[in-house]
């Protein structure tokens, strides 16, 4: 399908905020925009990166979910694969023809592990985490109901206090559960720790995955010692990718938020202590907003609020100003002190979200661009997929 | 279209989250459920509030995104039409059937401009604020150009300190403007006070609402001088419709929340010092969650994180269950405290959200329950529709 005839029903405004062609000045706001630019080389450097260190990456999808976006991670960043937290997700990167799919999550709604033992028939190997033994027999028996093979990742907290076990006892426990049962395939391990990604500090963010390292790598001995090597050690996140590859424990990585960047991973630094999004990664993705009301001096009021992104981690910024800025939001309304007069009516902005991941997942679609011209409109394919 | 037919090609889990008829044990997590019941003696008991107080009831769309919901508002409520906040949203419900519809903000961009001007084709009164005099002359071009007549409110800011103007000389002056303008017509006062909606005690916003209603019937009496008496004048929410419905100026009310609640609204108190979800309203949306983890003793983690609400005015409470306390949130997951181990895996709950309008633009559909069953399966039409 070309891109007129797939666009030709739609209603810019309506349906789609800008169709490919148009001038970036007629997108209509608010809505998500991409500097392919910015994403291209963002994507590019991880996978050279990951290359160099001998080490897979699993890109994480649950941050943009968008199939375009994974294929273009696939293409110009090596990726092998997807990682997501939905089953409705992995149905929709494996019906895009993603090939490697792991759901780095538990599943234990019997309707949902279904869905999930029919997804390599969409041609995706299909892995999932485990973190109960009593999941086992019920991935197991759908895996046979549909004959086909899940294969099975043990996850283990290593600090967020969430999902996973933390023994490795019950690693191998689970491990050899798995491995046991027909139809399943004991692949390796799931660690990722996701709150220590966001601490400002390098060094603290260390001593959270040296301690994370030293666990995991307990456990894939004791794993050796039973004969039950992982294939697979996988985590890692845009706050913590170069210690695990440089662990010699793990060899897959799950980067998702360097892709786009935000707000809250901006702020953090690198081991020179400075933010990252001042020179290791590039803000490719913003909320592009109109000014719409300035009817008081000093505040201007724009279109992007509550509806359009997700406020748990902070306001956004206005990207590349710094005579104004975004410092309240409500539902539909962001307010811009404007100390200066600045800002006019119709006057467009770009504001960096506070995170990327739940401000995506408002959004039906990505407006790329590129010199000035709208360059693509992506879906945002698994947008409100979290069954 | 009857029901079998509307659901006939959608997938259960992957597509909505249950149909019509299926127990309500059955649905598919994370997602909006609707117990109906609570819903229509909510819609009820405003209804008959604004028609004892001879108040129009113009409820606010933009919370719940639905025309079906809207529907029900004007069927048990005596709702006389809608109001919502993007002209894609007020493109929905008058393209839905919805006949009377205010968008109760600024539209200053052309191509929304003229968007609006073609409402009054699908046979809805169109309504729309102005806080600028330079906004009069866009719009009435719009409208003459498509042969329609577009309403129009002056927007007072009485306290939220965003959008409207601030004193009754520049209300006169913009009305006048309005007044001369060709296919245009002055229809009244949009004086709406957002903040004080959400002060929890009663005497505070009453401080609150009695300055706002002085400054409306200043505005008022400027215009009745000056020939221009306002037909509509139009405001009020949850937390103080009495103070408008009391105040003899006011003659429209714009109530969204009470027929949902939420968490944050719920713990205002009313004149008597009860919290209003209490007993003034009931509690008639949730999100509905699985516990997916218990792999240590003392934390659940269920299903519904970031992607399935917004935590902008805290996080949600479980309902009902005073055992258990949902206490952190991340992108997909709920952890919640279980001090006496009460959760299983697959057990599903009941959460209050911390705030319902960018909850309900997170999801695709309502699911509405009664006596144990899905009754109906309502999409929420409007969702993202925030251009």
């Amino acid at each position: 399908m070309n891109m007129e005839s797939k666009f030709a029903n739609l209603e810019v405004g309506y349906d789609v905020p800008a169709v490919p062609g148009m001038d970036a000045a007629d997108i209509q706001t608010p809505c998500l925009v991409l500097d392919m630019d910015a994403l291209e080389r963002n994507i590019k450097k991880m996978g050279d990166y990951a290359k160099a260190h001998g080490m897979r990456h699993r890109v994480h999808g649950k941050m943009h979910k968008s199939v375009d976006v994974a294929k273009l991670q696939e293409k110009l960043g090596g990726a092998v694969g997807v990682c997501c937290q939905k089953v409705s997700e992995a149905e929709v990167f494996a019906r895009g023809g993603i090939k490697d799919v792991l759901v780095s999550n538990q599943v234990r709604d019997p309707a949902k592990i279904d869905r999930l033992a029919k997804l390599p028939g969409y041609g995706a190997r299909t892995i999932v985490c485990v973190d109960d033994i009593a999941n086992v027999a019920d991935l197991s028996e759908a895996a046979v109901r549909h004959g086909n093979q899940l294969e099975c990742f043990v996850e283990i907290d290593c600090g967020a206090g969430r999902c996973g076990v933390v023994t490795s006892g019950d690693v191998v426990r689970i491990a050899k559960a798995i491995d046991a049962a027909p139809n399943l395939k004991f692949t390796g391990i799931q660690a990722y720790q996701g709150a220590m990604q966001h601490l400002d500090s390098y060094a603290a963010r260390k001593e959270k995955l040296d301690a994370a390292i030293a666990m995991v790598k307990d456990a894939v001995d004791a794993l050796k010692a039973e004969g039950l090597e992982p294939e697979l050690v996988s985590g890692g996140g845009t706050g913590s990718y170069y210690f695990e590859s440089n662990s010699g424990v793990y060899n897959e990585l799950q980067c998702g938020s360097y892709a786009f960047m935000d707000a809250d991973y901006g702020r953090i630094l690198d081991e020179q202590g400075k933010r990252i999004d001042q020179g290791e990664w590039e803000n490719a993705l913003f909320i592009l907003t109109s000014v719409m009301s300035h009817a008081k001096p000093g505040i201007a009021v724009c279109d992007a609020g509550l509806k359009a992104q997700s406020v748990d981690s902070g306001l956004p910024f206005v990207f590349g100003r710094d005579d104004v800025k975004y410092i309240k939001c409500s539902d539909e309304h962001g307010v811009i002190e404007d100390p200066d007069g600045k800002l006019s009516v119709n006057e467009k902005l770009r504001l960096v979200p506070g995170h990327c991941d739940p401000t995506c997942n408002v959004h039906d679609w990505y407006v790329g661009v590129r010199d000035g011209k709208v360059e693509v409109v992506w879906p945002v394919s698994a947008r409100g997929k979290a069954y």
